[in-house]
């Protein structure tokens, strides 16, 4: 009697709604345990997007490791270095003004999540990302949703860059929506993420040096011979397919479903991957 | 530069604001790796509160396992076994009509979410737990957050009992609201269900027998001899204590946040324990 909860994301019509992944603002971050497949969406927030690549590019996180597990909220990663033991930059930027939103850009496509959101005044998907929209301010940002990619910094809005980056395990803190540089998504490899030992120190930090996951290295997909990369697609999110596929998540159809509420929130419409 | 994103639950302000478990409702599910502490909601499922007891008593799921474990959604466990193979019942039942929602108490205490929900009509939490009421009917259900109990059915909805019970180990699936009978949520231990292996079946099933997690048993925490119990306490959720403590997550005072919401979503505050 295992209980049919969960059916699988709706096949898409054709294959003109899924779109190959953009190996330029594509990462890998290998671990022991596999791959981690993560989309950037430079839009929004292009001087991170470039600044994560250079690191990247310069072998930055290659041999880092990460240091905080906290259950129910984020996996992150980066240098455990202080001070002196900082690992040196080469050609990136240690800090950036922060990008926690970008003006709305009205060329761009934005599919509207159907019903009111709890945070922001609109919520829905460009690009293939869940983002917010203030139509007052003319601001928009990423909403942070389980697998979103944020940059974690200190008290001054500032001090991030990239350098530490963290990725959200659990329910959205929403909350963090226009605190932090959120600026993409994991595709593929969640699983790799989430099932990581909760550190018990503060805020879920390793205690120990030796319970750290070390990162193999991080490349951009761009960077990486084709018969090592990932073949993966997304679907679209400015098609008739995916507004079909929203709604199917919105009022399911299997017979399973008892009470269909007819609603939907931005966050549990991850958008399909294959 | 370990990011101070989350500052620890509100300090309360007496010893009032805090309440022990109710041990009679109270399940120690026992692992290999520790013990997850879970309280039930009788009034949200009389019957299935009292059938899992009778089937914890009974010790119908001493030996059993952990089934499935899907990513972002569910842990859920019960009898692996099907037809003759399925573990004997004594003297609780296997099925029960479905406790999906149930009348509104007026006598019940009830601390509104100061924001409008997407899913219900209105959300607040009673007796320590989330809930949702839709005044128009006159019913109240348990929310789907992080850490709610479930219970497993097959297509029909008298079809499930307590036999197999989920956890939910993501983003909440409110979907699920009253589609089948939520009546508890775990206190303490959610780290030992989140970093299980994901399954690779259908649904998070796990492929192999030797993939499932024993649970060595389940006990209700009044039978466990005192040396025994786990000292928890829980924050009263019908004082002012809680409602400040519901407005310091909902507006952050913490220096680190640039951006103040003053939004908040029922999943977004869990009822804190010490």
């Amino acid at each position: 009697m295992v209980s049919a909860l969960l059916v699988g994301a709706a096949a898409a019509q054709s294959s003109d709604d899924w779109r190959p992944l953009d190996l330029e603002h594509t990462l890998y971050l290998e671990l022991a345990s596999g791959r981690v497949v993560i989309e950037l969406m430079p839009a929004m927030a292009p001087a991170h997007a470039a600044n994560v690549k250079a690191l990247v590019r310069e072998g930055y996180f290659d041999g880092l490791t990460i240091n905080r597990v906290q259950d129910n909220y984020v996996v992150q990663w980066g240098d455990a270095g202080q001070g002196d033991a900082r690992r040196e930059i080469k050609t990136a930027k240690r800090t950036l003004p922060a990008e926690f939103d970008v003006p709305i850009d009205p060329a761009m496509p934005f599919t509207p999540a159907p019903d009111p959101d709890v945070y922001a005044a609109a919520t829905g998907w460009s690009q293939g990302f869940p983002v917010a929209r203030d139509p007052e301010s003319g601001r928009m940002w990423m909403t942070h949703c389980y697998g979103t990619l944020g940059t974690a910094r200190g008290n001054d809005a500032d001090s991030g860059g990239g350098t530490q980056l963290f990725v959200v395990i659990g329910h959205a803190p929403r909350h963090l929506d226009r605190n932090d540089t959120a600026f993409g998504r994991v595709v593929q490899g969640m699983e790799l993420l989430s099932v990581l030992p909760r550190g018990t120190g503060p805020l879920g930090t390793y205690e120990r040096a030796d319970q750290r996951v070390r990162i193999e290295r991080i490349r951009v997909a761009a960077d990486v011979p084709e018969v090592e990369r990932t073949r993966l697609e997304v679907m679209r999110t400015d098609t008739p397919a995916f507004a079909s596929h929203v709604e199917s998540r919105r009022t399911r159809a299997e017979e399973w479903f008892k009470y269909r509420v007819s609603r939907i929130e931005i966050c549990n419409v991850p958008v399909p991957a294959r």
